[in-house]
């Protein structure tokens, strides 16, 4: 153990290419990967009876077992739910433990990192796919213009966990191949904020998936696109203090938003209040959300909303409502009657309809748009990956968030990677080798270059 | 001191009446009234040099300075913000004091119950006009009802603080009459609950105000209503647990919640975040909330939001885009450059156009409706409280909020109020003498008595 020893918090779909990747350069590096997870099985089944790892069933809410865990561990990669983190990392420090994940830096986080720095240790976030591969291949497309003399004058950058074309069997476009709890919650509470045109935009929660933009991505055709979260601060992080425009969104499939956008309407998505318990079907929970005023016939009552109160017309309101009828919501289906919030009942009808059977394939496409000036020319150079996954063990998205963590953990316990601190991949040193490696496995951008694209906005 | 001290928590607007009616009964009883309030003025305006009154200028939200005015009091009223409570009834508790309050009766305070109950205190809450004199009246209607032999089928129960139809002077048809944050605030987070027709209603606040019942008050017209909060619990509160249809409601003259929906819809009463710091007009903060794709230019942005967005026709839009440019939101208004939410910018903006001049008038129009069976007839019976204030300091909202929890208070000093315990006006030794007494102000409801009117969700 010590200087050798690798911990692992979680086994779940996302960590397999990261647990195999570790165990690969495992031997040949004398390291001891533990791996640990709430399910002796997820922990056992990683773990593969590899020589050198050790899998381990506990609670890892528990402070004591986490403490144990930690101990004379030379790096700790948690995917354990961002909301973890904070708590993690103050045991890591506790324990002199260097930690990797790939969640968004919380201030708690962000607070340590002089108490990290004089540790001598490092805490690297955002370090999977989104955030993660679109921060590094962000600022190494930057790094690129400006050292072209390009004058960079608005930057998108866009990343959706999709389902591969030939896998996509319903009128949603949509299956999970990320934490569902996270997809049924996307943008709450809001609002996604981003600069454009040089002034702050607010969308709020209840908006969000109500304004699509719509992007032709090179090689993949139309998507659809929603601002995610916060994107001011990345004006600084990445750079682009002065930059005019800079939004970060996620992509879907045309026909997901505005399906998603009526959940979010009716209240099915909330999650800050239970319902009662009492034996319900799927279609008794869709009445409780819908107006009185449109009368006792669900989906005569939704087409309503959809005409009168959200404005849509004829083919966007037989698509919503072939919708609501693919995931069983006309029907008198059982759910479970134990008091749950709306969002906790959506995301129990959705796992039935939405979950990637095991020939699945999953899809990752990251766009990255620059418009920028050179030599009193607007041109807009873009990069694209498009990423299809081996099967639903294997996806598009657990390479695309395992093997960034893999590969920085691999550079740093082999003393390449000399930050320390609190940080996320937007340094150089950081991110280029990992770029580097990435490409070998099928991980890379293609870009074009062209004169200056219409105004995403402008429609 | 001791057993015959009263103290007032807060000398704001709402304390017009309970202070005049407390020292109007002070001599006689031998009450010292003990008026506190952060601003030095408030509190002396309020005690009026009155001999049984003293002035108090205190920083309310610090401990220490609470316990020693809390000490040998018999009596405190509370009219703080209702966050406060819990802190103040611990205390109270501690030191002995039964409380009063105009406020919603929280976890926290009904918790208290048995050691109010074994300390011999009475901790009597929502005993203003909404939540106050509704409650009572209900409960009188109800008694009225039951002791006829009615079996009541549905219950509607609706209260507006409006502006007097004279003093109502601009296309929002609204001042404040009643503390301007919880108008901004009203309904935020969600989601209203109500029932109809056996089943639970869930309605999100982002459609709170989209979604008008529309009431013809008689003696008053037709007035819009939105739910008020969640009415589930007063089923059993009011004594009616199986009843098919309840739902207590917020009245506001027409035109006001459509164009409250669309500042809801763009996000402009959001107060879970802050607005960067910087200098801004109204214009630019509207703009901050429209969607890029509608263009640079408010008025037309905003026009696209209402007929695209939110499905809007004609007059509507006219009418709203009309209150828009009352509150100013198309100039270049100058904002304070602070952070504050948006919330909080808009109760900036709205306090310059909606605050009551001293000439005017507000109105408190309550209003019941229930339907009933009784052999084999179904009926309606209505009572309606439609109250004109005096001026803009003796509003009939200080009077409907002041006046329930002043009497309640003498009747309390003077021993003839026997129960104690945490309790809200609904037993009816509490709330027969009060409406009672109420009935001498000119607090009194008109009743109709109709074969059943039609369903107010059917339109």
């Amino acid at each position: 153990m010590g200087q050798s020893s690798i911990l692992i918090l979680g086994a779940g779909r996302s960590a397999t290419n990261l647990i195999d990747y570790l165990l690969g350069h495992a031997a040949e590096n004398q390291w001891m990967v533990t791996i640990a997870d709430l399910w002796p099985d997820a922990a056992e089944r990683a773990s593969k009876g590899h020589p050198n790892a050790r899998a381990v069933a506990a609670d890892l809410s528990d402070k004591n077992i986490l403490q144990g865990l930690l101990k004379d561990q030379k790096v700790v990669i948690s995917l354990l739910p961002a909301e973890k983190h904070p708590m993690v990392a103050r045991m890591a420090l506790q324990q002199n433990v260097s930690l990797f994940t790939a969640s968004y830096v919380s201030p708690g986080i962000q607070q340590l990192d002089e108490q990290v720095k004089k540790a001598g240790l490092l805490f690297l976030n955002e370090l999977g796919c989104d955030p993660g591969i679109d921060h590094m291949s962000t600022m190494e497309l930057m790094g690129q213009l400006k050292s072209e003399g390009a004058i960079i004058t608005g930057f998108y950058s866009y990343t959706g966990g999709l389902v591969a074309p030939e896998c996509d069997d319903h009128p949603w476009h949509y299956k999970f191949s990320w934490n569902p709890r996270n997809v049924v919650l996307a943008g709450a509470p809001g609002p996604a904020q981003y600069r454009y045109q040089h002034s702050t935009r607010h969308l709020p929660y209840p908006r969000l998936f109500r304004e699509p933009l719509r992007v032709d991505v090179p090689g993949v055709g139309m998507l659809d696109a929603y601002p995610n979260r916060d994107s001011l601060p990345y004006t600084s992080l990445y750079g682009l203090e002065d930059i005019p425009t800079l939004l970060r969104a996620t992509f879907r499939y045309p026909g997901f938003m505005q399906g998603w956008s009526v959940l979010v309407h009716l209240g099915l998505t909330l999650n800050h209040y239970r319902l009662e318990a009492k034996t319900r079907t799927r279609r008794d929970l869709l009445m409780e959300f819908l107006p009185p005023h449109y009368g006792s016939h669900p989906e005569q009552a939704l087409e309503r909303v959809l005409s009168i109160d959200m404005g849509l017309h004829g083919d966007q309101i037989t698509m919503i409502l072939d919708q609501f009828r693919s995931i069983g919501f006309f029907e008198s289906i059982p759910l479970p009657d134990s008091p749950t919030t709306p969002a906790e009942m959506l995301e129990h009808i959705l796992l039935a309809h939405w979950s990637l059977l095991p020939s699945d394939r999953d899809r990752v496409v990251m766009h990255h748009r620059a418009d920028y000036e050179r030599n009193g020319e607007l041109r807009t150079r873009t990069a694209t990956l498009d990423l299809i996954g081996k099967d639903a063990t294997h996806t598009a998205m657990a390479q695309t968030v395992g093997l960034p963590l893999a590969i920085a953990v691999r550079l740093f316990m082999q003393g390449t990677l000399m930050v320390r601190g609190v940080h996320i991949p937007t340094r150089e040193e950081i991110y280029r080798p990992i770029l580097r490696e990435l490409s070998g496995y099928g991980i890379h951008f293609k870009e074009t270059d062209t004169e200056q694209l219409q105004d995403p906005f402008i429609c």
